[in-house]
C-alpha cells in the first residue's frame, strides 16, 4: 500500500508528461498581473469589484473546457483504436496468407515472407507519413530495394504499400495459389488498412473548429484579466500567487487538450507508435515459425 | 516557446474563423440597453433587482448551450467523417479497378483510367451538389464531354456518376475482365460512395429542431434583457460594457453551433473540401504511375 | 448582415415550431400561483422561505433536464439516420436493379421499372405505418392494383412490400438475369431497409422510461410551486411575472423532450419526410431516364 | 389541449411505473430524523451548522447521479436496440427462407412453416432464458415434441433453438434446395440472433461496477444525514418535511437507476417483450398467407 | 420490501468492492492537516480565508472528475462487449463447425471436437495473456500436448491458437469437407476473435494519457490543502473530520476511476472472466451433446 500511495503523490508531482512546460509562461504573466493590481490596491485605486465574477459564468468556462477535453480525448482514443486496428488487421491477413495461399514452387514461400513483411512496412510508413517525416532506412529492412526507390517519391507511401500488397494477392489468384473468395476477403481487410490510415490523417488534418478555440481562448483570457478585480479586496497581497494557481488550472485543462488532439507525434502524451509497430513485427515473426499445412510442392 | 505562446495570443485575438462579425450588432445593442438601465439608476428609478439572476438559472442556460455546441460539433464531425470515408473508398475502389480489372485489348487502360478519374469526378460532384452549386468546368476535364453535358440536367450529378461507375463494372464483368465476387466487393464499395453522399446531404438538410433554436433564443435575450437591472446596482456606469461582455460570450457559442452546423461551405471554419478533391486526385495521379501485373494484351 | 441579425430575431419571436402553445396553460398557472402568494404575503402571512430554494437542487434538475433533452434528440437524430439510410438503400439498390440484371424478354424493363417503383412504395409505406395511417391513394400510383388490395388486409404494409421485392429478385435469378452474387448483395441491401423500417418502430414504439419521465414532472411540479416562496420577499408584486417566466423555462425544454420524442408526425419539429420520399421517387425517376448497357433481347 | 394538460397531470401524480413504493421507506426515516434535529434545536442544542453544505459539493453529487442515470437508460437503450436487431433479423431470415429456398417434395413447404416457428420460438426462449424462467408451454406449441423434451435439458435453450435452425438450412443446401451464398447470408443472419442473445445476457449480467453503486450509496447517505443540520436554523420544524422531499428527490434518481439497468424483466419500467413476441408472431404469420413464386414440385 | 431495504444498506457499507482500503491514507493525512490547522486557528494565527474557495471553481473540479469516470467506465464497459464478442463469435464459428464441415471419415469428429476445444481455448489463452500470466495448466486439458509445448515460447498464445484453429479450417477446405463461401464466413469469424483480443490488449495498454491522470491528481491535492483554510472559521475543531470526509468523496471517485480502467483483472469490480469461459466451456458441451445431420462416413 505505501508503494501504491508513494507512486500516487510521485505521479502528481511528476513533471515528465505534465503540460507545466508548456504553460508557465502564460500563468507568470497572470500572477504577476495580480500583484499589480494588489499594488494599486494598496495604494487606494478603487480596483476591487466582486460582482465582475459573474461576467464570465464559470459554469459556462467549464462546460467549455470540458467539451475541449472531450473532444480532444476523442481524437486520441480515435487514433489509438485506429492503431489498434492497424495492428488487428495485419494479424489478420498475416494469419490468412500464411494459411490459405498455396505454394506451388520453391519461391513462393519466400514471397509469402516477402509479403508479411510488407504488411508491417505499411504500419511504419502510415506512423512516418502521420508524423510527416521522409521514408527513412527504418523501412529498409522491410521492402526490396527497387520498391524503397519508388516509395521515396511518392505523396502518400502507404497507399503505394497498400498497392504493392494487392497486386501480390491479385498474381497469387492468377496463378491459381487462391481461390476468388479468399481473394476477396483479403482484399477487404486491405481496404480496412487503407480505412485506418485514412481516418487517421482525418484526424491528423482537422482539429477543432478555430471559432471554438478562438472563443475559448478569449474567454480564458478575459476571466484571468478580471480575475485578480474580484478577489483583491479579500486577498489582499495574496492575489497574485491565487491568480497565479487559478489561471495554472485552467490554461493546463486547455493546453492538455491541444496535445491531446495529435496524438500521432513523440512526446509523453502520445501514442506509443514505435512500440506498436515492433509488436507487430514480433507477432509476425512468431506466425512464420509455425509451419501452415498448405499444399506443398514436389 | 516563445513562439508557441505568441501564437497561443495570436490565435486568440485572430479574426479570421472568429464569430466576432456575426454577433457584434447583438452585443452592441445589450451594451447600449445597459448603458440605458444606467442611466435610469442615475435618475434614481428604481430599476435594480438583483434577484432576477435567478429567473435564468444559470445552470439551465449553461447547459443548453453545452448541448446546442455537442449537437453542432457531432454534425461537423460526421461531416468530416463522411468526406473520410470518400477518401478512403475512392482510394480502395481505384487501386481494386487498377489492379483486378484484366486489359484485353489495348482500349481497356483507357477505360480504367478514365473510370478512376470519374471516381474523383464524383467526389467533385458531391461538393458542388452540397454547395448548392451547378455543375462547372472543375468537373469538366475530369468526364468525358457526353456525360458532362447530361449531367448538367440531372437533379443529383453525384447519383448519375455513381451509375456510370457501376455501368463500367457491370461492362467488364460482361466482358470477363472481372470475376463475380470482386465485381460484387467493388459494387460494395460504390454502394458506401453513395451512402456517405446521402449521409452529408442529411446533415445539410436536417438542422436542430426548430423548437430548439427557438427556445435557446429566447432564453438568450431574456437573459441578457435582465442582466442589467441585476447588476446596475454594483456596476454603475461600468454596466453597459459588463453586459455587452457577457452577451458577447452567450451569443459568441450561439453563433458557433450555428456556423459550425453546416461545415460544406467556404469559411475559414468549414471542411476544406477543396484540398480533400485534391488530396483524392493526387493518389489517382501516383496510383497511374505505377504499372499492375495484370494479365496483359498481347 | 442586417438581413441575418433580422432573421435571428425572427426566429427568436417565431410561434410556429415553438413550444408556447402546448405550455402556456401551466405557465399561467404558475404565474396566478406566484400572484396569489404574493397577495398572502402582502396580507402579511409568512410565506417567505428563501431556504426552500435548496429543496431541489437546481443543477440536479437541469441535469435531469439535459437528459432528457438528449434523449430525445437522439431518438430524433436516430430516426432521421434511418431515413437517411432508407434513402441510400433504395438508390443504391435502383442503380444495382438498373445496372446488374440483364434483359431477356421485351417485358424485363418493364419489370424493372415495376420494381424501382415498389422501392419507392416501401418508403411510402414505411412513412403511412409509422404515422398510423391506412393505405391510401398516395401508394395507388406506384404498386400494381392486385397487390394494392392485398395489402389494405396487413398487418404491417412495408413488410409485405419487403416480400415482393425480394420475390421478384429471385425469380430473376431463377430466370437467369442475375448471378448469385449479385443476389445476395441485393437481398443485403433488402434486409437492410427492413432493419431501418423496423429502427423506427422501436423509437416510436419505445418512450423514455416512465419512470423518468414521472420523475422529472414531479420535480418540476415541486421547484415551480415552491419558488414563490422564495422569492416574494425580494419581488413583490413581481412574484407572478418571474414565476411565469421560470417555469416557461423549465416547462419548455420538457416539452420539446416530448415533442422531438417522436420524429415521424406532421408538425414543425418533425421530420419531412413527404420531402424526403418525393426526393427519392425524383431520384428514382432520374436513373430511368439513363439507359444502363445491360444484356438486350434481340 | 385540456387533454393533453390533463394527461401531464395525471402522468405526474401516477403511481404505477414510479419509484414512490422503491423508496418510501427510506424517505421517511430521513424525515424523521429531520424532525429529530429539530425537536434537538428546540431544545437549543448546538446542531445548526450550515457550513456543512459545503462537505458533499452538489455539483459532484449531481453529476455522480447523472452518470448512474446515463449509464442505466444506456443499458436500457441497448437491451431495446438488441430486441429491435431480433425482430429485424428473424424477418429478414423468414422473408429469406420463405422466398429463397426451393420445394422439390410436397413435405419442404411444411419443413419451411416448422423452421419460421422455430424462429419464433427463438425470440420466445431468448425472453425466458434472460427471465429466468424454465421452458413452459409458450414455446409447445412453436417447436415439434421431441425438441421440446430436449430442450429442457439444456442450460441455455436459445442456443440449441439456433442450432436446429442452423441444422435445417445446412440440410437445405444439402438437398440443393438453397445455394451456397445464400446458405451463408441466412447463416450470418442467425449470427446475428445469437450475437443479439449474447448482448441481452451480457446486460443482464454486468451492473453497474460495485465500486461505483457503493460510493454513489454513501455519498447519498452522507448527505442526506447531514441536510437537517445545515437546515435546522432556517427552517425550524419543517426540517423534517423538506429534508423528506430532497431525499426523495435524491433517492428518486437513484432508484430509478436500479429498475431500469435490467430492463428484461415484468414491470410498468421494463421492454413490453411480451408485446415484441407476438408482433414477431403476427408478422410471420402474415408472412406465410402469401405464397412465394419458388420452383415448386410437381 | 425489507428485504430489498436492508441490502440497500448493507451495500453501503459493504467493503469489499469499494475503494476505502485504497484511500484511506490519503484521507486520514488530510483530516490530520485538518486538525493541525485547526490548531493553528485556536491560537489565533490567522489561517481563515474563506475566499480559497474560489481558487479551483468547484464546477471544473466536478467535471474533470466526471471526465475520469466516464472514460474509465467506457473502458469496463468496451472490455466487457470485447468478452461478450467473443462470447458470441465462439458460440456462432462452434455451431458453423458443428453444422456445416462434413464427416468422411471417421476420425472426423474427433478433429471437430478438439476445434471446438481449441477455441474455448482461445478464450482462455487470452484471459491469461491480459493478465500478464503464464500458460499454465488451465489450458492443458483444451489443447493436444504438442501445441501446448509450443504455446509455451510464444509472445502471444492467443494468436498462434488462432492460427491453429485457421490452418484447421483451411485443411477442411482442401479436403473438400467445406465448400469456400463457408470457409470465408468461418474465416471472418476467426478474424472477428482476434479483433477482440487486439482489442481487449489495447485497453489493456492505453490507460487515460498521463497528462490527465497529473493535471487531475494536482488539482485534487490543491482542493484538499486549501480546504482547511476555507472552513477552520465556521468549523472549529470539527474542521478535521470535516476535510477528511470531502477528500473521501474526491479521492474515491478518482481512485474508482483507476480501479475500473483495466477491468481484466481478480478483484470484486473486475469482469468474472473466469466465470465467462465456464459459461462458454458449457455450452460447448451442450452443441457437443446434440447430433447434427451432416453427411456421415460409410
Amino acid at each position: 500500500m505505501t508503494v501504491e500511495k508513494k507512486r500516487w503523490f510521485q505521479i502528481a508531482f511528476q513533471l515528465k508528461g505534465s503540460v507545466i512546460s508548456a504553460i508557465y509562461k502564460r500563468v507568470i504573466v497572470c500572477g504577476l498581473f495580480g500583484v499589480l493590481v494588489s499594488i494599486l490596491y494598496y495604494f487606494n485605486l478603487s480596483v476591487s469589484q466582486p460582482i465582475l465574477g459573474s461576467v464570465i459564468p464559470s459554469i459556462v468556462l467549464g462546460l467549455l473546457l470540458v467539451f475541449r477535453t472531450n473532444t480532444a480525448y476523442e481524437r486520441f482514443w480515435e487514433g489509438r483504436k485506429c492503431w489498434g486496428a492497424i495492428v488487428n488487421t495485419v494479424r489478420n491477413l498475416a494469419r490468412q496468407i500464411w494459411v490459405s495461399i498455396d505454394e506451388i514452387s520453391a519461391e513462393d514461400r519466400e514471397g509469402k515472407i516477402a509479403t508479411l513483411h510488407l504488411l508491417v512496412a505499411f504500419a511504419v510508413a502510415t506512423k512516418l507519413h502521420l508524423r510527416g517525416e521522409l521514408v527513412t532506412d527504418e523501412l529498409e529492412g522491410l521492402i526490396p530495394n527497387s520498391k524503397y526507390r519508388k516509395l521515396k517519391n511518392m505523396n502518400n507511401p502507404p497507399l503505394e504499400v497498400a498497392f504493392w500488397i494487392g497486386d501480390y494477392l491479385q498474381r497469387q489468384y492468377n496463378h491459381n495459389c487462391l481461390n476468388s473468395y479468399q481473394l476477396t476477403a483479403m482484399q477487404e481487410l486491405l481496404n480496412n488498412l487503407v480505412d485506418n490510415l485514412g481516418a487517421c490523417e482525418r484526424i491528423l488534418k482537422t482539429p477543432i473548429p478555430l471559432a471554438y478555440a478562438i472563443h475559448l481562448k478569449q474567454l480564458l483570457l478575459l476571466y484571468c484579466c478580471l480575475l485578480p478585480f474580484q478577489v483583491v479586496e479579500s486577498l489582499g497581497w495574496w492575489t497574485g500567487l491565487i491568480v497565479a494557481l487559478i489561471s495554472f488550472t485552467l490554461f493546463g485543462i486547455e493546453a492538455i487538450g491541444l496535445e491531446i488532439e495529435n496524438p500521432f507525434g513523440y512526446d509523453a502524451n502520445d501514442l506509443p507508435l514505435d512500440a506498436i509497430c515492433n509488436t507487430m513485427k514480433r507477432n509476425i515473426d512468431d506466425l512464420i515459425s509455425l509451419s501452415p499445412s498448405v499444399e506443398l510442392y514436389n
